[in-house]
């Protein structure tokens, strides 16, 4: 076989493995979801085309599809929803897929997760409207491409850990999410971190582990 | 001589010309000194250090050093200031220098200007305060360094044109002031352009010119 | 609703939202259309595909596509035109594209403009045949791509602010905009300043507020 | 004043304002920091020379200085100490200076910290051997320069969060701590988070957020 | 002819040259195979598509083609198999193509290739499993994409040369491969050494060399 | 010894071997010198510092130092100068030094050099006024930083090879020089090349040889 | 018109425009073209696609076409062919295409010259059985991609200018020719110059000024 | 302790460990000096300064100093010299100190390294007289800065591995080995590997591992 599934994974880190199906084969994908299916786990797919599903939907009929996330999952387990939840925060419209990667991540592992979509700083009141129902989450995500500016002022009004994601969103100078992303890095706010650009899965993962802390 | 002072710059551009002392030696600036006193010209010298200052008062007592803008200036002229203002505002205190080349090179050529400083985006509230000043200007200058959000939140508070300054403050992923210059580049507010890194004297010029409009 | 358009900010800046296509679907431009007209507000919607056009075409008959800047407009209220106006100078026949949404959007704005075109630096003739035409205006905006000298020169020419636009027009070393980008940021004329790569709409935005003082 | 202290952030944000040295200078710092003890604040200061602590402590003999870690704090009030603790891994010698750094900031905001040095992975059973101490904690800095493998490594190791910082320490093709960085952002590992180059503070100040959630 | 083949190069390095079939036209890759054909040499071809693979055994039957690798070899010359083997390890499934080009390569200049594929530094006991396998190499190849972190952990394993191959799997500040490529070049481990970017072919031939002094 | 000195060049290539001094010790400029002077060569010697040539003037009295160019030469051979002239045209006054080093290296090797001083973009009317001396050339060199612009200009307006200079002179998004290097390599003027950002001795020298054709 | 073409140049710069038609339309292409027939120049036209072509030949039968440079040209006056030539040379098969567009351009301004093709330094003994028409040349084009290291070389061997052209040729980190441009920019041969990357037309024109000195 | 020296590296990977002194205070280094001379270990200890080995000599009067390399030396255990030797080439004077360190380090482990210095590709022919002793060896490294050219033709002439070792020697758009670091990634030659900038350490210690195979 090609891919050696981390079987030890989630009693080592708590989480069953994700299938990150960019650059696999539908035979590939097909291969691991089977596997996994015997043993009974729940199951993530992300970066997954409809093409992609549809096959996997012929073996599996209980795999659910998003096409905003571009994400399949298929649930095996009752999941325990946490009774803190996840504020996921996002600049504009055109971040959405990469906010609803980490959305249907979090949710999946058991995360109850609030929405607050299109809050970017340009209109600023807009954020605060939100404020109480960001302020209540345990944890916040915050998603941005551009100036990536969203996460410092969230940060300097909250007093939870916030997750920043840049997102590839934008044109000439932002460099496919450069921008975003040193902006973030540099953010004169405490209490930020940084994932990949377009890693929605990624904040949605590390929202969930301490969310559940 | 080494430099073509550029006499007809005042008639054909509306200002005289600026000494800019990086890179020139005491005697270079020294000799465009004298020349331009010959004319009768006011005179701006930026990036000068303490030392030559004290060599430049030598041959001409009026003159006057900020050592926080790093310029000096020799009035000849009384200037007319204008009715209307320049709002300056500044994220932290480390931008201070930046911004007050800025103001020395606005003031200089008669504009007004009103400092709004340290109101940074990790602590909104603080530009809250100072909304109204803002907002009463004719032009906004705004100077950022490390995520540089901050030109983008005031370019979706006021009317007015936003002149965004990227300062070198910052460390490690800022990348000497990288970090600010395509966050303000990639602003998604309307109305906000930008000058090079540090280049406070390009942003004090511009607005003045577009404050006596 | 996937979006939260601004409404406050027509009072709070002067101007009604603008829809930026790009990354949209045909459903949520369609939807923001909808509502954007119940507020008899004028409508500008950039980087628009002539099919996006066409669908928009169907719910609004009096919308106006111009293929060349890749924008469609709705007026719905009678502008005010300045008697000042802009000039809008480019350096090459393939920065027309930026060049014209640059327009679109200053004229939607109740903006005169006048178009001065093909005067890139490598034919300087070119441009002081001209010069009379943008001296004249109230400011300037140069759009240029590869080595992105022409604001420079302007700048030295004119006593009115500039507004330099690089585009992504060139190739190999160009890298995009890149080469225009920081030739502009590092122009050793004073009253420019610059915008994003490619982004016409930016600078016709911003010239509009400066005409308009 | 040249800085607004942000007298809200205990309140807004729950811990008090901490004072970046770099860029200030003595007689600002002297100024924030005696406006700070009048407020009966636990005082932070980071990026502090041992000059610069010398006249501190003039004026506050209680002030207690860290020269690995470049700073120096101010205990007024009695802290209550975290029952879980936050593991704190370096990968080499050099990289102490950050991580003690993370250390003093998270010790200020009383939690407890384990401390486990120079387990690279050039030598990876150096990590083994201390790998219970990592997973008994609440969550896990990871402090590493040059190919900045670490994290990745302890990130599948441990089901706890993991926030990376990356150092400038390496030559050459480190580019002052650009691989470090890049390699973190790219983490194959799920639940790990990056920090800004050389950013400890962050990196503590996010830890004790979350270990006292 | 467009291209001079380098029929000196087997005697003056010892390998025939090899075709790189990137750019190359049908035509021109046919001509040089019909050349080499003539003087019996085995040959190797590189990035070579399916549809160019038909072209060619439409005129040499023999040869046989890696989908996987995409790459076609034709042996004309018995070949002596090396007695010591090249172990060639891979951290992930997208890494199997640049992994199976290096092994094609190696295999066609008569080495021994024992394929360690899949265990990334994520999930770090896989490579544990198989550590046995790779001591017992005389020279190491590890392909990886991501932060490219599993030669460090290879090299400080074993006593052998360890080639670094980075891979452009990944998306964002995976920059196409950078991120790799940099930790690799900073690689704190002794021994290892790095080729271009998704040079497959590079790391097997020079693991070949290797091999058989 | 440390250095083999080409002593076949000026049979080869029709010029003696330069020496480099940055990054040598003076111990091996003078061994370098000695070696020279036995063969009765012209000798030419860049980035050389004062100190360095008052070391140099005890072995050889007659060597001559330009502090402007940071160069000496010792004359050993009555040159005969040509006819045809290189124009030398440099954009502002911090970039002499650079100019300088082309200056002194042409004129060693025996061409006229006419100098054309601070005749930047931002003041064009000054290089009109001397665009007879430069159209008189058989070859011009352009120095510039900050934007680079004016090499494009300048190959607008003459039929004549133009090598364009980008020096490091400028800040902020300058980049050391990397701003000017790219707008002339991106010139839609035809007929210019570049040479390396300070290379003034690159120019020089290539003047040099296309003056003598 | 939205192209003003600059019929001063061939008087000015002593050449007639050239069309460079990436970014053109069809109907832009022909109405330059049409223009220019009127003034009865030579007609050039680069980064021409076949489809263009064939809509060209419909208005000026005479039009030829040369598929490797993708360009076409129209001769309308005779030449008088140079007695000195051009060498040029190129390192790999894939270079050709940007060679060939220095050569059409070079052969129409009257310019012989000689093509010594695939000669690059991993098999320099090519270059060497070539070097007397190298050498024989008045001025050498290099096109090299990859490592762009030939420049280097030949500049060592001949006494003639060199104008390297660095190809987009490679993958991984040659990122789209950069590596070739920065080591043809590094040479430390003396005598070489640089175009933009792929710019064959730069080359050949310039070269053919050289040439005609 | 700060340090964790790693004792089972000999056992593990064969050799000792070695010191890189950059970044550790002397009494760092001493410490692992004393621990190290406890087991009777060779000591290698590389990018120290004589002020550092002064202090080492002290404790231990057997230690020997480079000051070309900056490194010293421990020998405490005879080494058997290998048959087979290591060729070192440089292209230029001022790559000697990273070859330096580069032959400290392979002698310490027992190899015969055959010096061939200043034999850069701008004068083609040294290299040529030297082909012999490179030919000989088992294995070459190859030291170069600037344009990096020199592996791709040393690559080219001989069927041993080559270890490129770029360095930081040029200026302007070297950028600091950056230049020389791509050229040699992207070397068209095969057989050829990369490592670090100016990391001679590491490429001795390759080459020992290969020659001794
Ligand atoms: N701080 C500054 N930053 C950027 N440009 C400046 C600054 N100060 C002066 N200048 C400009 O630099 C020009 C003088 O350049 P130079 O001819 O080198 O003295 C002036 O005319 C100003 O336009
Ligand atoms: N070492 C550090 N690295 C990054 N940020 C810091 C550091 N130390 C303090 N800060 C932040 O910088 C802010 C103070 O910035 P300033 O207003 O310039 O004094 C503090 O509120 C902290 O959030
Ligand atoms: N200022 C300079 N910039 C670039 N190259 C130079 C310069 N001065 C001398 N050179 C070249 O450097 C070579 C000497 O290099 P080296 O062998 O290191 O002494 C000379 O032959 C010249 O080709
Ligand atoms: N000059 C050098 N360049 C790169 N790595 C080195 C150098 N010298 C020693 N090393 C490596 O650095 C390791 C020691 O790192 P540290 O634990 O920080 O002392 C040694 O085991 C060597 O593998
Ligand atoms: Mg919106
Ligand atoms: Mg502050
Ligand atoms: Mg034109
Ligand atoms: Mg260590
Ligand atoms: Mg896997
Ligand atoms: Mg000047
Ligand atoms: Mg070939
Ligand atoms: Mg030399």
């Amino acid at each position: 076989g090609c891919a050696k599934i981390d079987t030890h994974r989630e009693w080592r880190v708590g989480y069953p493995e994700v299938i990150f199906c960019s650059g696999k084969t539908v035979e590939q994908v097909k291969a691991i979801v089977k596997a996994m299916l015997e043993r009974e786990a729940n199951i993530l797919a992300t970066r997954a085309s409809e093409d992609l599903f549809e096959e996997i939907r012929k073996i599996c009929p209980a795999a659910v599809y998003s096409s905003l996330a571009r994400a399949f999952t298929i649930k095996r387990k009752a999941l325990e929803v946490s009774s803190g939840y996840i504020a996921l925060v996002t600049a504009g419209t055109s971040d959405l897929p990469v906010a609803e990667e980490a959305a249907v991540t979090a949710e999946l592992f058991g995360n109850r997760v609030e929405r607050i979509v299109d809050v970017g700083v340009a209109g600023i009141h807009r954020l605060f409207y939100n404020l109480e129902a960001i302020r209540g989450a345990r944890v916040v995500i915050v998603v941005a491409g551009m100036e990536g500016a969203l996460p410092s002022v969230v940060g300097g009004l909250v007093d939870k850990p916030v997750i920043a994601v840049p997102t590839s969103v934008g044109y000439g100078a932002s460099f496919n999410g450069l921008s975003a992303l040193l902006a973030m890095l540099n953010s004169c706010a405490s209490g930020v971190c940084v994932v990949n650009i377009d890693n929605g899965y990624g904040a949605g993962y590390l929202a969930g582990m301490i969310n559940r802390l």
